[in-house]
């Protein structure tokens, strides 16, 4: 049977817009993966009427809520007293629980618990205790009429340590299938382009599914499956992936991987290769994606950031011809870039990017958004020049900084570098 | 009259927990400062007949409504329609928008535009229309039987740039009173501090107020003033903002600026002064934040982002010495860092980076979170020696390039460089 589950958060400071609701999102990820859908997330605030009605809603829509936040000492912690209320629960008092927290005070607060405390230690009548090893407010989960009610607290590392030691496991034995996913990561292709070709397959799928995701720069397809096991998910995602694979061809660059620098990061390693960067509009960025990672030095020297024209002849032995002739933002300035970057750090590969972020064309009229990636090799030196467009600078920037990254693992898996 | 909102978002991906809704928090911040109280939060799937059910649920207990997600061009982007159907309104097709998305396709992507983009250029029929200047479906607002519903986008960079051009002026005009707010910008002291330090003055006022936001690396304040006027509400907060200032000191590096690289650009730009960068653990991190700033060329000359020792040597001149006897974490190579990249770049002043950014320590047991910024002037060169802490490399490497301009900061105002 497949559950349908809503996740309330209850917190004030999330409707002030103070923190975003990680929460949610957590406990949505470790649904997902036990095969329970998550049709709705509501976030009230602390205020019993309101989560009344939000309660009332979610137990005719759903058979699984789970809540967070709201089980603090304080006067306006009331999340279980208003589920006990819906639900026609009497509270019952743990002698036992509010012995630890009286004996965490003097403990380790060194101080005697202040009396509103004694609420925590109240739990619904006939429920399955959460402990909180790091915290003093427990959890707990009931059944009643069909629909499962978990509470869990509101900090999120107390949240998430109760949802993997006592959540998962209780809704676990709920339910007998499990989720499995696959993301198949894009570039070089939008999304409107990418869903006319795969709308049809998607539309006809039910299990496995298959959905597009449009990230900044990139399309991010995601497979899911559902099923008994492990190996019978993978079983039916695999020919999905070789079809994704096959009808996009080399706009994809990995699957499972977080970006282009990582993809890049891993074929480098493997070669046993190392790389340099000479960056212009990009100004640091295709450095700072790549340093992110940890480990970067295996593979990373290092580069330039040569941002005014006399860094870029003074630093990367660009030639004065190339500067007046053909001018900074250029196929031969790009080519040049990167040469010396590979010669100044001794790296194997070298990337360049230079371009105009706006926001105006350069001194010689260069449009905004033209940039020139140069890649140095052993091979020889190669370039790609893309359009683009009028973009935002930041957006600009990292469009840039993907499509030297792309030109790297192209190189590096044998692919033309043109687009 | 006082307004109520709920924030309805909607996507798979937000319940499958792909991503945090940050949308519903950025919106809620921005509201609160409207005076606009945001009840609810939803979130509901790309589903025609569940967000039915959100949209009916919400237009009963709240008369602004705000969507997020659900106008692109694909099949399951079905919000617009959706909403048309709840307030029985019919969706026209707007000639003009279908150009411009059709030549954005020709022009930016150089491609025809499929066909499906058609339905973000239909809008429903008499609409405020919201413009989106970085990407091609369109936002909007209309107002039924006294309730509002705005249409922004999902992506989280296209629905800021429209909430602040047009939802947020759109609701300031549902309002007789104005809300004011400035933000006053702290680097160097922790929150908890920060909240002892004003807690009592917080506690006591309530217009205008005064509210902490922890950011990642810093700490904002951000006082508020509601009045019938911008100058009464300027007026009131003209004193709050000078005791914050008194009360916090040289951390306070500016009011209602982005960062502290904004912060850096406009002090270098008003003294006619250029920067140079070397970093090491921060990969470049502080040559792509300041190069992210429109302009920065007027002030930001280029740099090396010296990530192997032999380019430390290489590039910025460090001598053999420093790198056998102190090692490449220590403050002579930091100083000896800064002083290469004023020297190769010319410029006026120059900053270095070097540190341990995990998740090892470096092969002389220097242990991780330890970094030197070096900074070199016409007056001499300086350095700042900072224990960042065993922190999540990311956290580490962009608190490192916050003291890296939190220097420049010092430097240039005629602070002590010493926190």
């Amino acid at each position: 049977m497949s559950h349908t589950a809503e996740i309330i958060a209850v917190g004030t400071e999330l409707l002030l817009g103070n923190i975003a609701n990680t929460n949610a999102q957590e406990i949505s990820e470790s649904l997902s993966t036990l095969g329970i859908n998550v049709f709705w997330h509501t976030v009230v605030g602390d205020n019993p009427i309101r989560l009344k009605e939000a309660l009332d809603i979610a137990r005719r829509r759903a058979d699984i809520l789970i809540t967070t936040g709201g089980l603090g000492p304080t006067y306006d912690d009331l999340t279980k007293q208003t589920i006990c209320e819906v639900f026609g629960k009497p509270l019952v008092l743990h002698r036992d629980i509010l012995e630890e927290i009286r004996e965490f005070y003097e403990g380790t607060v060194h101080a005697p618990m202040p009396e509103n405390n004694t609420q925590q230690a109240e739990l619904p009548a006939g429920c399955v205790i959460f402990e909180n090893p790091v915290g003093t407010a427990p959890g707990c989960a009931f059944e009643q009429d069909g629909v499962h009610v978990l509470m869990l607290p509101g900090p999120p590392h107390e949240m998430r340590t109760m949802l993997r030691r006592h959540a998962l496991p209780y809704l676990r034995a709920l339910s007998s299938e499990i989720i499995v996913s696959h993301d198949v990561m894009t570039f070089g292709m939008g999304e409107s382009f990418v869903d006319q070709l795969l709308h049809q397959k998607m539309a006809a799928m039910s299990n496995p599914t298959l959905a597009t995701y449009a990230k900044p720069f990139e399309v991010r397809l995601r497979a899911t499956a559902k099923a008994r096991s492990q190996e019978a998910a993978e079983a039916m995602l695999a020919p999905v992936v070789e079809e994704v694979r096959a009808v996009l061809g080399p706009v994809v660059y990995g699957v499972d991987v977080s970006g282009l620098a990582e993809c890049c990061f891993a074929h480098l390693l493997r070669r046993g290769l190392t790389l340099a960067t000479a960056e212009s509009c990009t100004g640091g960025l295709v450095a700072e994606q790549i340093t992110a990672l940890p480990g970067a030095s295996k593979i990373y020297r290092g580069g330039v950031v040569s941002y005014w024209t006399s860094v870029k002849q003074g630093m990367l032995g660009v030639p004065q011809e190339i500067l007046d002739a053909d001018g900074p933002v250029s196929e031969p300035c790009a080519r040049a870039m990167a040469e010396g970057a590979r010669r100044i750090t001794g790296a194997d590969l070298a990337v360049s990017v230079t371009g105009v972020a706006g926001p105006e064309p350069d001194e010689r009229g260069v449009p905004v958004g033209i940039v020139y990636i140069g890649l140095a090799t052993p091979d020889g030196v190669f370039c790609r020049c893309v359009d683009t467009g009028k973009r935002q600078r930041s957006l600009l920037q990292g469009l840039a900084a993907n499509h030297a990254f792309d030109v790297v693992r192209r190189y590096l898996t044998g692919l033309p570098i043109k687009l």
